[in-house]
């Protein structure tokens, strides 16, 4: 029987950040440990990006990845969300970095085409064929959904098209 | 006599990041540890980010600043250039917050202003006006004396006009 393997999804913003693991051992794939990152808007930006980037941390030391997933950048409308969002990344990918795991890039027009075999598939889908594909029955918070869907992206990629996978970051 | 304080100024992009500590006694600036932190094009930005993270870390550690200067983001001019900035700035902060170190932003125009009195001065005279207050013969990197001029623009701040100064982010 083959060894499982787990991979982190990351759906990084400040104030709400997903963290899904997705544990497949041969074609089966399961759920496992979950986080959801949030920040009240009171609190200061540096307590939010030392919180995110403790809990990456924290859950990859306790889970062992072997891969990181995390949404590509430049998506966002305009240069300040793109500012904001790109420092909760650099909080997170900082931490998988020092913990030493390679982190995967993924565009969500791709996410959706790996779980829903259409790029142009909305969230709801996308929630609801995450759901059917780890045999779960209660729905995962929103950012830890797109955390998971983010982690079945890459697993599926790495089983199917290994030669059109991207390399890590 | 007064104590001297430390202040540590962080002018961060993802490919050479300035790290500028100016020391205050009285009036008087000094120049202290400097570290100029470069990654090469062909170094994954996962690898950068560590670096980045790691050497705001150690510095902080080696210099104990009472605070930290950094450039507020939101002024690139695309949000490609804005996530990667975005990357560095959250990497650099996330290590400051870790550290326990507040953080206060300037925007450019200010610390020009600080620097030459004029927010619409050019590199050069900041450059200039810097190694005239610290006392300095050699020019700086260009990223550690942008860094240089946002740890005087906070230390001026600081002592001129406490009710005009951002608070902490």
């Amino acid at each position: 029987m083959a060894d499982s393997i787990r991979v982190l999804g990351i759906d990084a913003s400040l104030r709400s950040t997903g963290l899904g693991v997705v544990e497949a051992k041969g074609t089966s794939l399961t759920q496992g440990s979950v986080v959801n990152v949030r920040s009240p808007q009171s609190r200061p930006r540096t307590e939010c990006l030392k919180a995110l980037h403790e809990a990456v941390a924290e859950l990859i030391r306790d889970v062992q990845p072997v891969a990181i997933a995390i949404e590509s950048a430049f998506y966002a409308k305009n240069a300040k969300t793109s500012a904001l969002l790109g420092e909760a990344r650099g909080a997170a990918i900082s931490a998988c970095a020092i913990c030493g795991i390679p982190v995967y890039e993924y565009e969500p027009r791709r996410v959706k085409k790996a779980i829903v075999g259409n790029g142009a598939a909305d969230k709801t889908q996308v929630r609801k064929m995450v759901m059917t594909l780890l045999n779960i029955t209660e729905e995962p918070q929103e950012d830890v959904g797109d955390a998971l869907a983010l982690a079945i992206c890459h697993l599926h990629n790495r089983s199917g098209h290994a030669e059109l996978m991207p390399g890590a970051i």
